[in-house]
């Protein structure tokens, strides 16, 4: 028997990949819930029915949705703040900062980490016994808005814009991201595929405008298992900054590791292609 | 009915798109040839299968191909040759060099070009009636051997190394290239997928080192429809240049008609992720 997974894109368009079994099939109160070991891919998370990461493309969504916004402008990076991103591995990037003194990762579905904690532990290595680590099982939402200028980064790292996730899109859980940063904090926020959802995009930016981020920056990498197989991701600064300037702080032995990340792929990824810099305005 | 074709980019990983219908299918001495009209993509040519190039996408394949080296060093470019290349989306981007005297397109297969000219229109369109555009029906490799010092750019526009484009990825054919171009030539080379096709980066570094090139960059970009959604391309500098310099030359009012490349695009496209980076040494 062969069994395949397909991914619809849009409804003419998708992915497929060979599976060799179904780890884990589940629902929570928010989502279904499944982990599928793909041939090519490795092990592969689905909330209900997407893709969220696979183990061996996850590297570039992971490092690209930290790395840029850790290693940009002199300001502090002690305090972070995680929305979403119950797989760990957005925090597992985040730990390996010495300069960072605690992160928090709010995520509503207390599943998706338990079953990332036993079947994703590449991606969830971070989540267990790191005391600069708490996980906080809250709608994202009203977490943020109790938080005043507590801040210095925080990384939206939702799924697409449907059901769970459609909040975290909203212009107003932006403004609520703004008064929870501090007065030189950074937004990062991941939005979605140049190739099917510039609209997305557009809005991003809109609601980022209109919650008084002042200067927003997209940048892109490629994600094989993402639709299109190209990636966005928008940064809000609240500062003043004519122009990001890197200031590299994650540690050599660190950055040596990396799969995707380097301090030139830093500045490039900011340089957006033809259609999407025109669709962005 | 629903009709979806579905590319397997390796045994166990592929794209799927649904389908209107067939529009041509046909079979020269070489390979198989098919016009496929996709929902999503729009039309799309197969050379044995395989994707060689739909009518939403393509324009990121056929910019990155030719923009990059028509607008770096400050050399000629005025006498050019592609190899490969049948359905003309190439020489549709190289004809829109006032510097450029004299393009010579030389496809093995004479009924690629005439598929994409009666069904590809916005592939094909430098193909007709265009007194700098010559066409030569013969294969790529007893052309390039005949021809010493002539051309300022050579770009290879081959399917995979499978088949019939077997030999474009020779050390050999890189050495009639080599001396095909004049003392400040430049070759490129598309040279596949970093996702899947790694392998193949590296023996088009060796073969290109190998056949005399002194300088080598690659570079990249997003092509969705390409195994892995990101593709590479190789570029083989005869003269020596300590770093490539831009010197843009394509006018301002073509350069904005364009949907990927820009002068930004031009430097950070050789950016490299560090897995590139560190598997080509």
């Amino acid at each position: 028997m062969e069994l395949w997974f397909t991914e619809r894109h849009s409804p003419a368009s998708g992915i497929t990949l060979r599976c060799k079994r179904t780890i884990y099939s589940g629902r929570s109160d928010i989502q279904r819930i499944d982990v599928i070991e793909t041939e090519e891919f490795g092990r592969m998370l689905l909330l209900d029915g997407l893709v969220m990461a696979t183990e061996r493309d996850e590297f570039v969504y992971h490092e690209m949705m930290v790395h840029p916004a850790m290693n940009l402008t002199p300001a502090s990076r002690k305090r972070i703040l995680v929305v979403g991103g119950g797989d760990g591995g957005t925090v597992r990037e985040l730990v390996k900062y010495p300069c960072l003194d605690n992160v928090v990762l709010c995520e509503i579905d207390p599943l998706v980490v338990e079953i990332s904690r036993r079947y994703l532990p590449q991606l969830s290595s971070a989540l267990a016994d790191n005391d600069r680590v708490e996980i906080v099982f809250r709608d994202g939402q009203a977490y943020v808005r109790e938080r005043k200028g507590e801040f210095d980064r925080i990384f939206i790292d939702s799924s697409d814009p449907i059901g769970a996730a459609e909040v975290l899109f909203s212009p107003g859980f932006y403004k609520d991201c703004y008064f929870a940063l501090n007065n030189e904090g950074v937004l990062v926020v991941q939005s979605e595929s140049p190739i099917y959802h510039l609209h997305i995009m557009k809005q991003v930016k809109e609601g980022l405008s209109r919650a008084g981020f002042t200067n927003i920056r997209f940048y892109t990498a490629p994600v094989p298992t993402y639709p299109g197989g190209y990636w966005s991701w928008a940064m809000g600064f609240k500062g003043i900054y004519e122009r990001p300037s890197p200031d590299i702080v994650l540690p050599l032995e660190e950055m040596e590791k990396l799969g995707f990340f380097t301090p030139e792929v830093l500045m490039s990824s900011f340089v957006l292609p033809a259609f999407v810099k025109r669709a962005l305005g």
